[in-house]
């Protein structure tokens, strides 16, 4: 069957999930880079189609941490130093979406689906 | 609401096509080595959850026509040299999914959604 | 035989050109977000090793002119929108470098080595 | 000063590699995909200017190891799994330069500037 609205609205939250991660992913940060990176990751997917608002938090204490332990002074941004929240509006279906670290793992998912009234 | 199993099916399908967009866009190709990063992008992908079946097309010719207007001997990996075919399974709902040129953009989009019967 | 400081600065400024380069290509990019994937390409590149200064220009012009003749309102970054000027200084070599268009291609190049005086 | 062809050899070896780090760093890979990833990398950087080969070994032992603790089964790219060599010939200078980890660290490095007899 063709996709519902909801449902392309969630192939939507993906897209723009997936073009987060894997452009920025690999990214050398550190906690005085960490605002001038969320500031472009969000700039830059809001771009994309029916993305109404995107919100990235660069982890500086996990940055930190990490950074503690090693001789470097920045490292390489991966999801346990981000944490994401987006939504997307197609057709009046409002998607919400997260991503943070969930059992090691940094993990994409719906939160809430609206669909018009 | 929570998202329906057909939708988080959808979000997945999302998810995998803005990764092998934005992890590959740009990667150096020529027609010489189109085939060895077609078989990295569908081999890439299909590590990721539920994605059952990745095909990529590097467009060969589409490549050449580029090149023969070029000084260069490699361009870089972008919508216009490459279709994707994908299929993703969750739960019992498998998303056909499909991406190419439509109107000078890349667009990524939902072929059919086939919840369980 | 094994590399003089002013090759291993020129092979230190080669490895900054092709990250700022392949990290952000393909980048969602529009006249308004230009500015923060500027800064952001900017802080990123500077956190690495030997790298003194770097300066991105994303050329709104250039954006605005390729939107012109598109039905979207943002395009991914290639090298025909990014001018970059970046100083590295290794053990005393300074080495300024710059990527601009020359004949439709963004030719990265040394423009000046200085051996410690 | 110019730089000396040797200077520019050791430019374009650099470019390479940054290239070959942030193209790919990223990248879903698993043991059963490391073969397709390498030979992509291989061929996808062999055609840039002046790149006489480049060899890839993505390390199988050390993804085994790091998913023997992961519920995942594939994880990604970085610097802990992958090894470079790769040679640079610039108007018969040969640059030979290697990749590999150094006190936790992935160290991009020049190993040999041959230049013309």
């Amino acid at each position: 069957m063709d996709a519902t609205d909801a449902q392309t609205a969630c192939f939507e939250a993906g897209i723009k999930f997936g073009t987060l991660y894997h452009q920025f992913a690999g990214t050398p940060v550190s906690p005085d880079s960490a605002d001038s990176l969320a500031r472009a990751m969000e700039e830059a997917i809001e771009n994309q189609p029916y993305c109404e608002s995107v919100t990235v938090d660069v982890l500086v204490e996990e940055l930190e941490a990490e950074l503690a332990d090693s001789a470097a002074d920045y490292t390489e941004l991966t999801g346990r130093f981000v944490e994401v929240e987006m939504t997307i509006d197609y057709e009046g279906t409002e998607v919400r979406t997260r991503m943070d670290m969930q059992d090691g793992y940094p993990l994409m998912r719906v939160e809430d689906v609206s669909p018009d009234a």
